[in-house]
C-alpha cells in the first residue's frame, strides 16, 4: 500500500491510497485511518480483487449473512466512510459493486477483500468527526450527531 | 434525518446527512437542499433500504418505467447531484445500485426509497450553481451551462 | 460537452462536465484533462448511454476481454481517476455500473461509451500529480508514488 497527500487546506485533507496485489482492503484502510487520525472521511475507489467476502444485513435476524467469492472481479464502485467507534478507534464502513468475467455484477457490505493488481482509493478527510453509537433497534453501531 | 457540517471554506461546504429508519430519501434530500440553499452539489451514499422505486428511461417513449422493489436491499452506491430547476427550486437527481440477499444487484434512476436502518450521505456543495433547462429532444430537464 | 468551474481554492479545482447525446466519454474526458492540465483528479458521474464497450481484465491472459452492449442503459455509477502516463499525457481510468430496462445491472472497466441524453460528471482536481508506471507482473500501467 502506498499513499500520497493530494491536497490539504483548512483542515480538509485528500489522499490517494493505492493498494497492491495481496493487500487486504479493510485492514489497510483502518491502519491508514489510525496512522493519519482520520475520523470524518469519505472514500471512493476502483480496481480489482482476487477474492472477497461480501455481506447482506438480514433484517429479521439482525445479522450479516456472508458471501465469499473466490474469483477475479473488477471493483466497479467502492464507496464508504470512516468514523469513530464508541471506543475512539476508526471504523471503516464500505459497500462495493463488483463486475464478473461476463460483466454481470455482485455486491454487498464489504467484510474483507484482497487486491489484484491494484485498488485506487481517494479519501477525503474533514476536520469534523463522525461518531457511531449502538442502535438498539438494529443492533448496529450507526452514525449519530 | 440528522446532519452535520463537516467543512466550510471558500464557499464550498461538505455535509454528512444521516437518514434513519422510515425516512424517504428524495424528499429528505430536497428539503435539506432548500433549507441550506444547495444549488450546485454532488453526493454519494451507502446504507440500506426497506423498499424502493427504481426507474429506467425508455428512449422510444421518452418516459420513465417504474420498478418497485419491496425487500430489504443494501445501498451499494448512491450517487447524484443537486441543481436548480427552471423555477429556482432545488432538483435532486440520484441513481442507485442495490444489493439483494444473494448479493445480486439491481439499480436505476431513484424515484423514491425508504431507509432501514441507515443511509450515510456525504454532500459537497459548491459556490457556483448548476441549472436545468427543458431539453426538447428527450423531454427531460437537463443541466445546461 | 459543456463544462463549468464550480470551485477553485488552494490549487484544488472542481468542475461539472456535462456530456450530450452522441458524445464519447473517454475521449471527451481525456480532451478535457489535456485542456485543463488535470494530472491528479477523481470523478463520479450519473446519466445514460446509448451504447458502451465494457471490459474485464482476465488475469490468466493479462488481457482485457471486451463486452459491447448496444442498448440504452442508465449510468448508475461511473467512477474513476485521471493520472499522468509515462509520456506525460493524461490517462483516464473509469469503471461503470449500468442499469438495464428490467433494472438488472452490468458493469466493467470502461473502454468506450456514447451518451444519450446526458452524463453529469463532477471532476475534482488536486494540485498534486498521480503518475502511472508499467507494472511487469500485470502488464498494466499502475499508479505508483
Amino acid at each position: 500500500m502506498q499513499s500520497k497527500l493530494l491536497n490539504e487546506a483548512h483542515g480538509q485533507r485528500t489522499f490517494a491510497v493505492i493498494f497492491e496485489t495481496g493487500d487486504e482492503v479493510i485492514t489497510g484502510l483502518t491502519d491508514f485511518a489510525k496512522e493519519h487520525r482520520l475520523a470524518g472521511s469519505q472514500f471512493t475507489a476502483i480496481g480489482a480483487f482476487s477474492d472477497v467476502v461480501l455481506a447482506y444485513f438480514d433484517w429479521s435476524s439482525r445479522e450479516y449473512q456472508k458471501h465469499p467469492l473466490r474469483e477475479q472481479m473488477e471493483v466497479l464502485a467502492l464507496a464508504g466512510d470512516i468514523s469513530l467507534a464508541d471506543d475512539g478507534t476508526p471504523k471503516v464502513h464500505a459497500h462495493v459493486v463488483l463486475g464478473a468475467r461476463d460483466c454481470t455484477t455482485r455486491g454487498g457490505h464489504l467484510i474483507e477483500a484482497h487486491v489484484r493488481p491494484t485498488l485506487e482509493v481517494i479519501v477525503t478527510d474533514s476536520p469534523q468527526h463522525l461518531r457511531r453509537r449502538h442502535d438498539p433497534e438494529s443492533g448496529l453501531a450507526l452514525i449519530r450527531m
